[in-house]
C-alpha cells in the first residue's frame, strides 16, 4: 500500500491513496481525515485503506484521479517526534577523519548516534528550500526512514517490527557551517537543521519486496545535484537495523504514534564507485584522498533530486526534488 | 489570564481558564477545544478566553467548578516542539568544572546552548515519573518555560516578545547516566531526557505584574524533594532573555505554534544560600568544595516538588509534584 497527503487547506493536510505505479490516487477522506490519525488507531484504519488500495490497483476505485507528485505534501507535513539516527559508520567514519574528532568514538560504540529533530514543520517534497544565507553552508542528506505506531517504553530489537508501519526517503536539510559550534556544545543541532524533506509516497514495507530485509532497505538511492548524478550508495550497509534504533530511542520514553524515524546518509565502503548521499561526506573525501575540498555546498538556485527504484527500474516513493532559494521573511 | 489542560479521554485534553487564585475553574470548550488549537491562532481566541477569564474571577461563570490542580494535564499534553535551553551559566560553569569539561566553551560563547527535546508525551504536573532504572541516575531539573504563538524563521530578539503568549513552570526529567555518552557522540539527548513535566497552570505574562522583566522570570523556583527544600534560585540570572533564545532558535527555521522554549535548570551565585535546581548541580558543588558528592540520584518512591509564588506568597502556576516509580511495560 502507498499513501501520500495532498494539500486540503488544514495543517495535516488529505489523506490519499496512491497506485503502486504512482499514476493514479483516490481521496481516503472517508477513512481518515489524515495520515496522523491513521498512525495513533493504525490497526483500526489500515483493513479499509489496503481495500481501498487493492480497488484503486485493480482501475475500480471511484472518484480516482491522476497522481500528481509535484502537488504532494510530506506524508505527515507534521508529526509530533522526528528522530534521525546517523547510522551508516562509513559516512561517520569519512566525516570525523575530515574534521579532526576521534573516528573511534562512534565506530566502537555499541550505541547508535541519534539525535531529535524538529517535527513541527516539513517540506513538501518537490518545492523550495527556503534558507536564509549561503555562507551557512547548504548541503543535503539522502536517506531512507521509518513511520511507527506507538512504540512503548522499554521495547526490545526482536519486538520492534511490529511498530514499522511505513518507509520513505529523507532529504535531511543541514547548515554545515553550525555543525563544528553545535557538536562541540555536545547538544545536538539547532542551527543546523532546518526543516526536512520527504519523499512523496510513504509505502508499507511489503512494497519493497525482497528489498526490505532484516530491517533495512536493500537499495541504492540516486541523488542528482542539479541534474547530474552526485551518488547512488545502497541502503544495506546500514550498520543497525531499524529495530536496533528502536531500542535505542525507546531506552526511557515512548514514542508517539507517527514518530518518524531516519537512516541517516546513506553511505557504501565503495565511495569511489557509487558515490554519496550529501556534499559534506564528498568534501571528507577529497579532504582525505586529494588534500582539500573541492565541491562547494549548495547556491541559491540549485537543484536536488533523490529517487529509490525497484528491481524494473520503477519509482517506489516518487521523487524529492527541491530547489534551494533564499528566504524571504 | 491562567489556562490549564484537564483530561477529557482525547490526546489534547480540554481546555479550561483558571481563577487568578487558582481555586475556580471553568471549560472553554465553547471558544476553543484546546489550548494547542488556541495557539494555532491565539489573536482569535484570546479575546473571548480574557472575556471567561474576568467572569471567572468576578465569580460570574457559568459552570464554574473547584480547580483540582491533581488532576491536570501539562497544559500541552503534547506540542509539536520543545526546545529547552541552558542558560544560566553559573550552572554551566559548575557543571563543566565538575565534569572535567572547559567551562570556557559556554562561558565565552555568545550563542545560548539548547537542545531539541521530545515533544510527543508530556508528563502530567502532579503524578508518576515512570522510568526503568534507578541506575539510569534520574534527576529533576526546576526551570521556567515561555509558549509561543508561530514564530517566523529569522525573528530577532527585539521582535520575539510578541510571540510571548504564556509562562509555565517545567520539569526536565533527567537520566544523568547518559549524559557523559551523549555529549561527547555531540548528537544531544535521547535517552537522557524523557519525558517533561509542566506545571498545572499556564499563565500569560501579565500574571507575572512586575516579576516579568527583560523577558525574564525574577522570582524563585522552590524546589522540594522529599519535603524538604533543596533550593529556591531565581530566574532573574538567566544569562540570555527568552527573546534571545527565540532568535537563536529561529535563525534557519520557523517555530510553529505551541512550542515550548524552556529557560533550562535555574541556578544562581549565590548557590550557597539558594541552593540548586537539580542533583547534577548539587553534586557537582560537593565535588568541587568537598572533594566528591555526597547526594545520590532519585530513588523510586521519591517525590519532587516545584512551586513559585508571588509577592503575597500566593502560588502562580500551581505545584509540579511527582513520584519516581519504576516503569511496568
Amino acid at each position: 500500500m502507498k499513501l501520500a497527503t495532498i494539500d486540503n487547506a488544514t495543517r495535516d493536510g488529505q489523506l490519499v491513496v496512491v497506485s503502486t505505479d504512482l499514476r493514479k490516487a483516490v481521496v481516503a477522506a472517508a477513512i481518515a481525515p489524515n495520515l496522523l490519525t491513521v498512525m495513533e488507531d493504525w490497526d483500526r484504519f489500515e483493513p479499509d485503506l489496503q481495500a481501498l488500495s487493492a480497488r484503486l490497483n485493480a482501475g475500480d476505485a471511484e472518484g480516482a484521479f491522476d497522481f500528481d507528485q509535484s502537488k504532494a505534501l510530506a506524508p505527515l507535513p507534521r508529526s509530533f517526534q522526528w528522530i534521525d539516527g546517523s547510522c551508516f559508520k562509513n559516512h561517520l567514519r569519512l566525516m570525523a577523519m575530515a574534521t579532526g574528532r576521534d573516528p573511534d568514538i562512534e565506530m566502537n560504540s555499541p550505541y547508535p548516534l541519534m539525535y531529535q529533530g524538529m517535527s513541527d514543520d516539513f517540506h513538501r517534497p518537490q518545492g523550495e528550500i527556503a534558507l536564509p544565507r549561503e555562507e551557512d553552508q547548504i548541503d543535503f542528506e539522502g536517506e531512507v526512514g521509518i513511520v511507527l505506531s506507538e512504540v512503548p517504553m522499554g521495547t526490545k530489537a526482536a519486538d520492534a517490527h511490529r511498530f514499522i508501519r511505513l518507509v520513505l526517503l529523507i532529504n535531511d536539510v543541514s547548515c554545515r557551517a553550525f555543525v563544528k559550534r553545535e557538536i562541540t556544545a555536545g547538544f545536538g543541532w539547532m542551527n543546523a537543521k532546518p526543516s526536512t524533506a520527504f519523499s512523496p509516497v510513504a509505502v508499507t514495507p511489503d512494497e519493497l519486496g525482497p528489498a526490505w530485509k532484516n530491517e533495512r532497505v536493500h537499495l541504492p538511492l540516486h541523488v542528482s545535484w542539479n541534474g547530474t548524478l552526485f551518488g547512488k550508495p545502497n541502503g544495506s550497509e546500514m550498520s543497525f537495523s531499524f529495530g536496533e534504533l528502536i531500542e535505542h530511542a525507546a531506552h526511557t520514553r515512548k514514542l508517539a504514534a507517527g514518530t518518524l524515524l531516519g537512516s541517516g546518509t546513506i553511505s557504501n565502503r565503495n565511495h569511489s564507485e557509487v558515490g554519496s548521499a550529501c556534499i559534506a561526506e564528498r568534501r571528507s573525501i577529497e579532504n582525505l584522498e586529494e588534500g582539500g575540498a573541492r565541491t562547494d555546498f549548495m547556491t541559491f538556485g540549485d537543484r536536488i533530486r533523490m529517487e529509490m527504484f525497484d528491481a524494473d527500474g520503477a519509482s517506489i516513493f516518487g521523487a524529492i526534488d527541491q530547489t534551494v532559494v533564499q528566504y524571504k521573511p
